[in-house]
């Protein structure tokens, strides 16, 4: 896919920050979004808003038919079998609580296990905690290998027949880790275990299809993948959701309603109470949209491709400490620069116009592992260029420059 | 205000639909966008889209600066006593079920009292129904009269000490009954409970002033007031929200997570788990601003105008029935016409450019009252025009003429 074309749709990187010219690299917080997506939302603000399946006017039917064939191009999206596995949320962190609360915690007991990993970003962590807290069940970890990465070894030796599930982060949205979940996924169904993936920075960047994955659940967000805010996504097999029960109890999910009692509708539209996020789901059709066209192992080449170019450079420049393992892996790259707060790093980035994140990126317990209170990250999407990592560099020795009395 | 000069700001009622102009009578489902919001979305979108709290570079502030600026809009809006006391949800549903969760749930004991009435949405029913079966208290209903109205001797002999919860519409979606949420509030706090006002109606449509009513938790929806599908409001009480529980756990939310175990951020961050619905926001905000510009009061008094013109000319249609008070009343009509199924007369109606609902409307208990399977409904908002009533006078005397056979 030609890059110059690319980016002509987006808007917002046609713009100076601080005087300099914007070099977005903090698309693992929130992609930005193509001109398609945003006239996508305008298109049906403008022609058809309307609420959706209750209605028999023409309005109502238009907005029915693009909020049900949002699910169906979702569904093509990631291979699921059928759209009525796929729930539309308000994001990753609603869908994996969906399942804790909707799931989990109505079904495990004193003596199950929980496994996760020590990666975890804090919304595949702490409903597990909480379930955990509420249940009894007891809460194990994958342990982490030097570089960042699990080992087959380790799952093995931590998923036991007591494991009810077993929920992993595919990417880290700190080490840039892929994690094995197939693998994974295949140990916890030995055990008897259901396989939870956090999918939020996987599936914007990569193929994922969940029938070969064979995962039980996959969560992932609208808005890291070119779609609006507030939308995302739980799939589920069917059977795991048929068990899952709703936490969102109004309108739209119910089949009938007495005074002190009532019954649901089927899946998936048990799980979406209240008036659906019509407009979300109909922008995040046109990411997808916008995505299938470039293909999804294009996008995959070419976020390796800016990923790689910066992990090459950033390796050259002196005093920076790099997380995570080195091969193949996201499109991010986590990092600090001795002796300077990230914080202060990412500022001085921002005077030349860089935008980079630096906290500890919703993954406080990996911050302690990594023995950091926090770190800078560059992440990439199919609208970054080269000449942006070579920005992102220039930016970096100005910074090196400006706090170089702390740099021994 | 020149309805003319309202008009303008809707591109969407600029339209035809089966060969006749859209008349849009269906905004107690979901109202129209004015211009003005669907640009601030594109703004968004276009120029400073960006994760938000997290970041330290420039569109991170200013996505920032805008979502909590929205939260601030918000406040001053319902007359809240801080923009802290604002919580952004997905709507209104979702608000109504986190204080059955994260209030009521961990709260209740058997004995315990929960007072609702017949009239209530299933968003402001089935959540009590789960938190009664969930913890043992019981759920009572006020009496409705027969004018669909509530009467506050009722209340008081519903109401007792044993009551810890009163939850009411503001503006009945289907009767169109405003209740006196202020005097309830009085005798649910004469007796120790909370009151829980369902604001969905009412918020779009007059002044709501938080204060004033004296209620503990307000609930509405941004896209039923011009706002974008996807955002929604809790208003809460300082001490009502400190000692609710948060319901999404993750991201955003927390102070500090350790292997086992976390702790929460205060109010309103404690229950913003992931990352925020931040364009939806953006869109309510401009949603707020073109109705204050208009102002509430006025608004109030353009939908009221039109309600009164719609009742008195559907009064003079044979063989139709018009279900709630004749007197002071929201902004909607619901009818039927004698021996034609509401969703035929819909059908009809759209025929004819009129998009009206046909339904159980959420509210099966109050069908069952009405003693009726379901109503068609005409709902109205300051875009709407006597000349929208006439062509739905006109419409329905055509479904009239069209299933004659059936009207005795």
């Amino acid at each position: 896919m030609e890059q110059s074309m690319i980016l002509r749709d987006f808007p917002i990187l046609d713009q100076k920050v601080n005087g300099k010219r914007l070099v977005y690299l903090d698309s693992a917080a929130t992609s930005q979004k193509p001109q398609q997506v945003i006239e996508a939302l305008e298109k049906y603000y403008r022609e058809y808003n309307s609420n959706v399946h209750r209605g028999v006017h023409t309005l109502g039917s238009l907005a029915t038919d693009a909020y049900e064939g949002a699910r169906a191009n979702v569904a093509h999206f990631i291979h699921a079998p059928s759209e009525s596995q796929i729930v539309f949320t308000r994001g990753t962190t609603e869908s994996l609580n969906m399942i804790a609360h909707g799931y989990a915690r109505p079904r495990l007991k004193p003596g199950d296990e929980i496994v996760i990993t020590p990666m975890e970003h804090h919304s595949n962590l702490i409903p597990w905690q909480q379930v955990a807290q509420v249940t009894g069940a007891t809460l194990k970890y994958i342990p982490l290998q030097q570089d960042g990465t699990i080992a087959l070894q380790d799952v093995r030796e931590t998923v036991t027949p007591k494991t009810k599930i077993v929920a992993m982060v595919h990417v880290s949205n700190v080490l840039g880790t892929i994690n094995p979940v197939k693998e994974v996924a295949r140990i916890a169904h030995e055990n008897g275990a259901i396989m939870v993936v956090d999918g939020a920075q996987s599936v914007p960047h990569m193929p994922v299809d969940v029938q070969d994955l064979d995962c039980d659940f996959l969560a992932f967000s609208g808005h890291k993948m070119m779609g609006p805010t507030g939308i995302g996504v739980l799939y589920g097999k069917r059977k795991v959701l048929e068990e899952m029960e709703p936490v969102h109890f109004g309108g739209e999910m119910i089949e009938t309603v007495e005074l002190f009692s009532s019954t649901w509708k089927g899946v998936p539209w048990k799980f979406e109470g209240g008036t659906p996020i019509i407009a979300g789901a109909v922008g995040l059709s046109a990411a997808i949209d916008y995505l299938r066209a470039i293909g999804m192992a294009e996008v995959q080449r070419m976020d390796s491709e800016i990923t790689q170019y910066a992990l090459k450079r950033l390796s050259q420049v002196p005093d920076l400490t790099i997380y995570g393992p080195r091969g193949e892996r996201g499109g991010l790259v986590t990092f600090n620069l001795a002796g300077v707060h990230p914080h202060d790093v990412s500022t001085v980035l921002d005077a030349e116009g860089v935008a980079i994140r630096a906290g500890h990126h919703c993954a406080q317990p990996l911050m302690r592992w990594l023995d950091v209170a926090a770190t800078a990250r560059a992440s990439f999407y199919i609208y970054n260029t080269k000449d942006d990592i070579d920005v992102l560099i220039h930016a970096l020795e100005t910074a090196k420059e400006f706090f170089g009395h702390a740099i021994r």
